[in-house]
């Protein structure tokens, strides 16, 4: 465990992929959304990937130099090619793209096709969320679910993001992946030996299981709610893939950003903002957003729970002891940024060293 | 259970409903809207509601007469005050004018306020469908629903519907509510004496039951997928009542608009159009939805599994049927449609009385 602070950790991460080749303003963008995502506590999907990102640049599979191009464009719409550049460059641009559309469509979506993975959708959400708006996100990825009635990987457990503005948490917002367990927690109770619930996994046949130990050989995920999980994720395939002309998860186009490294991934996202002081007249909606979060964190509680958390308020916790008292990053998000340090002859700003 | 014609179906509710004292215009949408619902087997939102929904008007909890008016408008979006006429008017309403904004914005989105219950979803993403379009609904409810770590019914588990057209079933089509089961199977359950899943309801200290019997007097229903559902819940109620300026389910403003006759429903809508043709150049998405449902259909199998469905097609298998030999109804659909006819003293046209 190292301790770092956060505009520290947004410069190494910078100054990393300036040094790998990257130009300024691309390298920050990315630097931002992964420290961002750290600060937030989801350190499955924040700076923990920078060196991979920079290592599939290098065998072939994205990238650093490029540049994603707008390919159509309208009054509340646009699509950007991203060109094997990394997700977070073309996210963070059409996040922006669909704000300021909003800000006089009311609504716009802009997608993104040909991408690499591009980290937490929640941040781009809570891009739109910072400018008053609600923001929705999502993203189409290699194949790791199973469809009720089928076996193996079929489609992506596609994430979903959303945020609005609140006037005491900055943002009601929520993150997730449409299979009932993230694959990291199946692959954890692998390594502890441990059986899982029978709902996360199916094994070779298709068939629920609660043996861990074959994953990710044999089986996949299991969709979040069975079918409705299955049939989101359709959803997201068509908002993404389908939408811009680009790949879907179901058609052997989109591989394992990872575990296939020289080849592009090919992913497709889609960004929406709303505009809502358009459509109510209001000057912002902070106000009754923090009421909805209010009702539902002051109703009444189960027995033996301490509390009910609005969507976004643990992460909101995390960002704020990281703003005040740096990031504790974990050990294996420590690892690989200590090995990119070193591969490219650069300092890790660390403020303190722990244990593990 | 009873056979009709889907024709004949559509002008007994038209006719019920000018009978009643509604213009023309609007009782041929509320008409087609149930009806076209029925047809899909989705006989719970359908012309079953027809009667109580007239019984409502008697009651002062929505208006006949009223109508629909615009109170916000600009090139992607538009609001509607429903003025508590039937939902299924304005949705319809406000389903057309997002796809005639989506034809050159690309993306439209038109919310509606002070509305009562309309249908089923999933109609009005059809609507989009049939315009080549992809299309979003979503809908409030009254409270039924708990949040992780509550007590009683503190949120609706409220629907989300979305349609794409496809070659040769019509369309992929998605309706669901945001609950593991639909509050129907529980008190049906209930009636049976059966035991039912530990994720479908929580009891009165907001803990999994197995046991339906205090259904609905105590007790809620859970979310799907837990936190996922609740979260997604609350997305439905941003981009609706939040976001119209209209009641949350969480507000205390939204009734049940079947057990509460004298009282407006208040709940609000959201439709959503998005043109494809203008994002990726084609002239059509209908063969690429039907690639990828292809894939998804032709997949391997569980263990035991017949088939793969894509989402749509149980109901539009139901829907060809009901259009070539007409509608078998059910007897507690049935029924109170001949209340109706007995009620207003006009024919019910069936085409064969059958058993139980």
């Amino acid at each position: 465990m190292v301790k770092i602070e956060l505009e520290s950790l947004k410069r190494f991460c910078k100054d990393a992929l300036v040094q790998e080749g990257m130009q300024v303003e691309y390298a920050q963008i990315v630097a931002e959304v992964l420290s961002e995502t750290d600060a937030y506590g989801t350190y499955s999907h924040g700076t923990k990937n920078l060196y991979n990102y920079i290592k599939k640049a290098r065998a072939g599979g994205l990238d650093l130099h490029g540049k994603p191009e707008i390919i159509a464009e309208g009054p509340a719409f646009a699509v950007y090619d991203a060109n094997k550049t990394m997700g977070m460059i073309s996210s963070y641009i059409a996040m922006q793209k669909a704000v300021e559309k909003a800000k006089v469509s009311g609504i716009a979506l802009v997608g993104v096709k040909n991408s690499c993975h591009f980290g937490a959708a929640g941040y781009y959400a809570n891009m739109a969320a910072k400018e008053g708006m609600i923001g929705l996100c999502m993203s189409n990825v290699d194949p790791n679910m199973t469809a009720p009635g089928a076996r193996g990987m079929l489609l992506g457990n596609n994430p979903i993001a959303y945020a609005a503005p609140s006037s005491t948490v900055p943002s009601v917002f929520l993150d997730i992946a449409l299979s009932n367990a993230a694959s990291l927690k199946v692959v954890q109770a692998r390594k502890d030996g441990r059986q899982i619930p029978d709902n996360w996994i199916v094994d070779k046949d298709g068939l629920p299981t609660t043996d861990p130990s074959r994953y990710p050989e044999e089986g996949a995920m299991q969709p979040m709610a069975a079918h409705k999980g299955y049939s989101l994720s359709i959803m997201v395939d068509l908002l993404t893939g389908i939408l811009t002309g680009g790949a879907t998860s179901m058609s052997g186009d989109i591989v394992s950003w990872c575990f296939e490294m020289e080849k592009p991934n090919n992913v497709c996202h889609t960004f929406i903002a709303v505009n809502p002081v358009l459509f109510n007249g209001k000057d912002s909606i902070s106000d009754d957003v923090e009421n909805m979060a209010g009702i539902l964190r002051n109703a009444p509680r189960a027995k033996g729970a301490d509390r009910i958390f609005t969507p976004g308020e643990i992460e909101w916790n995390h960002y704020q002891t990281a703003v005040e008292e740096g990031l504790t990053i974990p050990e294996d998000v420590a690892a690989p940024l200590k090995d990119l340090a070193q591969d490219l002859g650069i300092v890790f700003p660390i403020m303190e060293q722990g244990g593990n």
